[in-house]
């Protein structure tokens, strides 16, 4: 499949409202506080839903957490101010505002130009002189009410509150979960005891108080974060992973194909991404592998993904390249779910300015430097005469001018003040002094890939959408479905419904996320299943009772195999690592 | 062991101290934002402690999702501030606060009388007034400069936002996980396919703006609560499982004992609870034995498990019984780590009333009621010639007034007025009418069981921090611990690393959570592994290059077994699952 076949195959009809639909229906999940009119932003996870998005972050934890070795940690949404205030965000985590000067509804302005033309790009990069420019130019009016709008502002997009019983301790809700990891990089760093590279994953709850969110879970209030940060010495940006991703295809949309208004995507293994300088650092390119095979397993096939190279006026001033990673969704097109940044040693080193604490790492040099120093140093003998009891003092002033500057002003006046008092040549002793340098201490290097799960949920839930049969079916993935095995006896009685709730005791015990269903004909429970993405479908009939076999049902091909109780745990737990294929699970007795 | 023992025996010494200290070196947990001087009330859990809280928070999901099927949800830790009005918050979630007149510091009045021994009985339930006096009466003055403290007064101890661009928009960070719940629950209900009883639990992050934090874990600004709503019809409490803990002790502290100034615990069974109604409602007995059974599968014996029934004046006004767990710590004593509290309909209530949405579920009467009901209709023949254009209005107002008070004011009167309008008998007409009603829609009564995640995590900790031959061991149960397998090549050379990093990648693929030490010797590493609470110690060394075979060392015994590799991620699987202990794992090498 091409990239164009793939985009056009995608945007057919509009399965966002029928999965907002399918999702508040059978409980995945919902606009929150409904009974009091609803609050643009916020969403509720309902029991599927909760299981998918936890089965979604397990995913991100099995590939970093669990095989990396990157450390999780978890720290808290309400944060001090000055932490916000070092990073940057107080300042500039701000979005252009214009409100309605009839009915006073306020707007993004940027989003208001988008949707009259201006590409997101230009939009982005806009002054508020221009952005008032560009609403009179296209004559944009209010959407609600046709009101004309105000000036334009700039309007801090943190939620903002009082820590503690005093008004001036003021703190923010996280917009990101990144700062938690920068601010403790010196816990972190001694924990990783005191070698780079490490890296530290932070998955959590962080709040952005949009001005108008729409798009449901694509644009959330109260979100949820993994933001993984990985700290390496920028003299040694090499990969020890890279060898085991060196044959991964990255699709890229470059930023030069960007800037000839061209959407075509080139395909390069990493390797070739890394020798061509397409991406530069190591590390961000085995993030970018792991983040394209991270969205392969949630369902998103390598054609309906794409990474996207910032130009230089979107990504942030202080990264030296960044990558959008975006897949492409039916009612959106493409939507941004990672982004991948090199923020270099921008964010520890704002950190070690405001707080005043070193955040520096010390590095030993393979071969100890010398280095050879001009010392100024005042002879005593002379200063004491010259300078009475402010001899001291006019030595402790001398010691802070640079010591060129003291040689050069001597040389050239043959004298240098310090306040009122000149010094002389003959006060002060020039010496070369050699030292041995055996290291240095150094910011370490910062490359970040950060998922938004909520979308990341959103996503898989669209790609396992379909419909067969004028029904909806939600085919998920093995390893993130929310229920492994639903469980139904023939019917709710004779026993079979004892036999039936013994096994769901025995699955459940060995792992298995499992559901019971007892109402209704075998045909509706499976149709109540495949709603659901239930993975299998496991009968008990009356056969069940003589030889201890059930049916078991795929819910994809609707295929059905006869399997042996006994053997149940061990086939299901190679069927759900993948081991096995549906057909080798047991006997085929209907295909369809 | 008594409980007059189990108290002696724990406070001993101040683990609280030992344990913060190897928290914070080994990367459980610390005070967040220590560089910018820290804030109090907020900690970080580093890689050891995310994974121990990770696993303690699976405990709760295992207990109560997997096995017994109640839903899981997520929202939003944000909220509307119409659902804090409508659920009382508001209004009551306050704090008594006093400020010190001379440096300004803010405190706990009722923590400042508890330290100068009130006892929190009575300091909970003082007025502003009585406060005021008290502090006079016990000349209690600021702890941190000896000045002395204004007029106390109630403190909102919420976080307050503003949701979105408005200013109006009044938010809360919620000091709790139930509203969420309650304001889901016709969604809820819908989902449980309009069945009770149901219950759904939420874990998640929750603020509390606490007015001068201390005691670490145990009081924070921010921490994780486990909230569970079990919702059920009040004429049908019977507890499905009940049967599974009728047998089960609870260590009961009941509020007869407790208003002699007494501590004395009684041990009831949980049959025995209920028969002598000690506990009102099976659900909630159920839930206090399902509470018990997660403190010891964390740890915690019973006898240093305790429920207190809480007194009239302790317990919220709409709640008919609560009881709150506690365990022993060594520094603070007695601790709660849950609360169970019946609270009745009164929350589904309170939505109902202020949101004006039908939170009722209809219920079906096993057999119909018949009513006979009184009707009163104007007769419009008559209405119309006697109050002409007024007749409709006149019918309308009429309609307003109940039955029994028209027929009496005509029964006395002869007519009864409507405004100026005069209405006769001979204007209406009294029929009876007949009604079946099929059922009834009512408000379902909850229980909630709702723990302390942090606490639970602390309570885990200390639990199993002790110190042998002077070091410090984390002997955590198997199902928490938060490294399972060490894996320790006896020298990093001699392709005993690349074997040990091979055996690491298969246990870590088999679902183990492993950590890799090749650093110091292994007596080094064994006590690095102890002080972690890693369970068991693998060494790979030059014998494991011939036979592969390793040695298994275990964290609590010391001892040591010798054990094929090729049966080693069935022997884990049964060891941590608890099917086999440490001696079955293989063949004692060495027992210390």
């Amino acid at each position: 499949m091409s990239y164009d076949e793939a985009k056009c195959s995608k945007r057919t009809g509009d399965k966002f409202a029928a999965i907002n639909e399918l999702a508040k229906r059978r409980g995945f999940f919902w606009s929150s506080f409904e009974i009091y009119g609803g609050t643009g932003g916020f969403v509720t996870y309902g029991p599927l839903g909760t299981r998918l998005k936890q089965n979604v972050e397990t995913r991100i934890r099995e590939l970093f957490v669990k095989k990396l070795g990157i450390f999780e940690m978890e720290s808290s949404v309400i944060t001090p101010s000055k932490v916000f205030e070092a990073s940057g965000h107080v300042d500039h985590f701000k979005e252009p505002m214009v409100e309605c000067q009839k009915c006073n509804t306020r707007f993004r302005a940027d989003h208001l130009l988008e949707e009259k033309g201006v590409s997101s790009k230009e939009a982005e990069k806009m002054t508020l002189e221009e952005i008032t420019q560009e609403i009179a130019i296209r004559n944009i009016v209010c959407p609600d009410c046709k009101g004309t709008f105000g000036k334009p502002q700039r309007y801090l997009t943190m939620f903002e509150t009082t820590i503690g019983p005093y008004n001036g301790a003021v703190g923010y809700g996280r917009p990101e979960a990144a700062q938690n990891i920068f601010v403790e990089f010196n816990r972190l760093f001694n924990i990783a005891r005191e070698k780079l590279p490490f890296g530290a994953i932070q998955i959590g709850h962080a709040l952005r108080n949009e001005i108008s969110p729409r798009q449901g879970l694509i644009r959330l209030r109260e979100f949820t974060i993994s933001d993984l940060e990985f700290f390496f010495d920028p003299e040694d940006q090499s990969c020890k992973f890279i060898k085991e991703v060196a044959d991964e295809v990255l699709p890229i949309l470059l930023g030069d194909t960007r800037l000839k208004e061209c959407e075509n995507v080139t395909l390069f293994t990493v390797r070739e991404a890394l020798d061509k300088k397409i991406i530069l650092c190591e590390w961000q390119a085995f993030f970018m592998a792991m983040a394209k095979r991270l969205l392969v397993e949630l369902g998103v096939p390598m054609e309906q993904q794409r990474f996207i190279e910032k130009l230089a006026w979107e990504k942030a001033h202080y990264s030296t390249q960044s990558f959008d990673q975006e897949v492409l969704v039916d009612r959106w097109g493409w939507v941004e779910v990672s982004g991948h940044a090199y923020r270099t040693d921008y964010d520890l080193t704002c950190h070690m300015k405001a707080s005043g604490v070193d955040l520096r790492v010390y590095k030993e040099y393979p071969v100890p430097v010398e280095r050879e120093e001009i010392v100024v140093k005042p002879v005593m003998t002379k200063f004491g005469p010259a300078f009475k009891g402010e001899a001291s003092k006019v030595a402790v002033e001398l010691a802070k001018i640079p010591v060129d500057k003291v040689i050069a002003e001597i040389n050239k006046e043959g004298y240098i003040m310090i306040g009122n008092w000149q010094v002389l040549k003959e006060h002060i002793e020039i010496s070369h002094q050699k030292t041995v340098e055996r290291g240095t201490r150094f910011i370490p290097h910062v490359v970040e890939p950060s998922f938004g799960c909520d979308r990341l949920f959103y996503i898989a839930l669209e790609y396992a959408f379909h419909v067969k049969d004028d029904r909806a079916i939600l085919s998920f993935p093995r390893c993130i479905t929310p229920i492994q095995v639903g469980i139904y006896p023939l019917m709710g009685k004779d026993g079979l419904d004892t036999k039936a709730l013994e096994l769901q005791k025995e699955l459940t015990q060995a792992g298995f996320m499992t559901d019971y269903d007892e109402t209704g004909s075998i045909g509706r429970r499976y149709a109540r299943a495949d709603e659901a993405g239930v993975a299998l479908g496991i009968t008990i009939d009356y056969d069940t009772l003589n030889d201890n076999t059930v049916t078991i049902r795929d819910r994809d091909s609707w295929q059905q195999v006869r399997v042996s109780i006994k053997e149940l745990p061990q086939l299901l737990q190679e069927y759900f690592t993948g081991k096995i294929n549906f057909e080798s699970l047991g006997t085929l007795v209907q295909s369809k």
